[in-house]
């Protein structure tokens, strides 16, 4: 009898049971089919433009040039590369008159859900997401995501934005056209903050940031999975879904903000790369990925933006739902050795 | 423009946002079908014992009497009204040799997984889950949980017992007979602990039963579910998931061994209304449950256990995966009202 493994999260408090025998646990449900988009009218595909509300941000292929506007006017139907919008069901919307942080603060005691609920649309190309659509295509994406979250972040009521992405029915997109969404909150999530508090602690006990500490040992190591000039990709050590990942620039930045373009372009590419490995190696599997991104200057030098990409290849239950433990069928060593490997698409 | 609304849970740093307006969101994907049962061997159903290790223990209808054994022997296919068997794919295994509480957390740090992982087998009817099953093998199924917990928590490096159920394949059941699970682990889970911390708190600093206060307050307002001599049932102010509702002993007992046979009855009845009520509400939805229990002496006053009961409305995506904020499209109060109704079976 050899024990399963426990492990806990670099900074969170956060417990995973790594239990690889369960993932050969037999089913008498009958396999469901993978979820397919009907046949009806996208309304974020070109042409449709009218069916949502006007563009927050457009980028436009304007010759060889990309032209930036907020104001879609004639230009609709016209040639655009990515299209901001705001979300016709948001959870956080914007306070109706200038109003200021310290005001809502004290008038809501935080009880509103007071901020921005964005959906950027990747590409006029219905299924042109990360893993599918050419690089300039996701550098546009990536510069989307910067543009919208340097406008966000200079709202007095906004302290947190967050960036993340639905792939698939079972991940929670409820719309199959390639798009991210934006949500731009009153206050710094609990995920965040956490990871926030242990990473200053360190900070303040080692004088060096912990996760450029973590990328150092992880980059050498059975979880690393591919590096380039500006970012490293590894499984972390305490995974807590069947083949995650995480990416990483090499230097320290705390904020997408601190991106210069080269790096951008580098990003697309090292983003594209694992999402193409992810979808070969378990059949274009549904996915969230999501930014963790320093909020403010105080966090400046001991908080490392990454990018956390969660495949869903399980399903958290009971057990999961009411302790807060994990449990991964898949080593996250297993998981790094997969997605090594250069997988012809 | 009226605001969502933020909400902070009782005792956890957990928040949701209730954003009804997102349950309305349209989407382009195919209805997925419900997942079915195929046709196959069931090594749950009678007759097919041989297909599981032998019991840990089973309940015997023995004329008029029910006798509980460890020991199957002879009796295997015969008038079992529960069994409980070990998970023959653990995510906790039990030391091989006498072991020591002591000796295994000094060796392993807690790193080894060491505890118990069991299947309790509700009915020899293959859907006679809570919902459908008559009150007198609901009643059968909470004894199967006292015994064990009892059991489980006198080994010496069990600190937490865990006692859950899957219903259906969304909600990560594997199979689809009736069926519980109880692991044993060798720490008290984050959930729990923090449940655990945040009552010690308010006990010490307000002399009295957070919970206890919580139950009083819902009782009268307008998340309360129902109520009989024994329980109470309110759907709480920061549900996570739509249909979320909790059961609490009216009385302050921190543990389910502190259940008289009276009690047990009872609670059994108010798990069935409950269940029947969801599975009329919305076509038997998958769900989880998972009871939190006090995992110590040093808690008794401070803890009040209870069951929490997540149905499966809605998916967990990206936004609430990174950040750990919530997003639920039902207020409470309209699923307490919901709940309230007797629906006729």
């Amino acid at each position: 009898m050899t024990f399963n493994e426990v492990r806990k999260d670099y900074l969170l408090d956060r417990w995973v049971v790594i239990a690889t025998e369960r993932g050969r646990r037999p089913t008498d449900f009958a396999k469901q089919e993978r979820s397919q988009a009907k046949t009806t009218v996208c309304p974020m595909c070109p042409g449709n433009e009218h069916m949502t509300p006007p563009a927050l941000l457009v980028y436009l292929k304007s010759g060889s040039r990309i032209r930036k506007t907020m104001d879609e006017g004639d230009t609709r139907h016209k040639n655009w590369l990515i299209r901001v919008i705001p979300n016709l069901y948001p959870a956080f919307s914007p306070p109706k008159n200038r109003i200021s942080s310290k005001q809502i603060m004290k008038n809501a005691n935080l009880a509103m859900a007071v901020g921005h609920h964005e959906v950027l649309v990747e590409s006029p190309n219905h299924d042109d997401g990360p893993a599918n659509a050419p690089i300039p295509q996701v550098v546009q994406v990536i510069n989307g995501y910067i543009d919208r979250l340097r406008d966000l972040s200079t709202r007095p009521y906004v302290r947190y934005v967050s960036i993340f992405r639905n792939h698939g029915l079972e991940a929670g997109a409820s719309l199959s056209h390639a798009h991210s969404q934006i949500i731009a909150i009153p206050f710094v999530p609990q995920t965040v903050k956490k990871e926030m508090d242990a990473s200053r602690k360190f900070w303040k006990q080692e004088e060096k940031c912990a996760f450029c500490d973590i990328i150092e040992k992880e980059r050498r190591g059975p979880r690393f999975v591919l590096e380039n000039s500006k970012f490293t990709v590894f499984a972390p050590y305490a995974s807590v879904n069947p083949m995650e990942f995480w990416i990483f620039p090499r230097k320290h930045e705390s904020s997408l903000l601190d991106m210069a373009q080269d790096e951008v372009k580098i990003f697309a590419e090292t983003l594209k790369t694992c999402l193409t490995r992810l979808k070969m190696l378990v059949n274009d599997p549904p996915y969230n990925f999501g930014f963790h991104i320093a909020p403010d200057e105080e966090t400046r030098d001991s908080y490392h933006w990454h990018l956390e990409v969660y495949p869903r290849l399980a399903i958290w239950a009971g057990f999961e739902k009411s302790t807060g433990v994990y449990i991964n069928t898949m080593t996250p060593e297993t998981a790094a050795e997969s997605l090594r490997k250069n997988v012809s698409t």
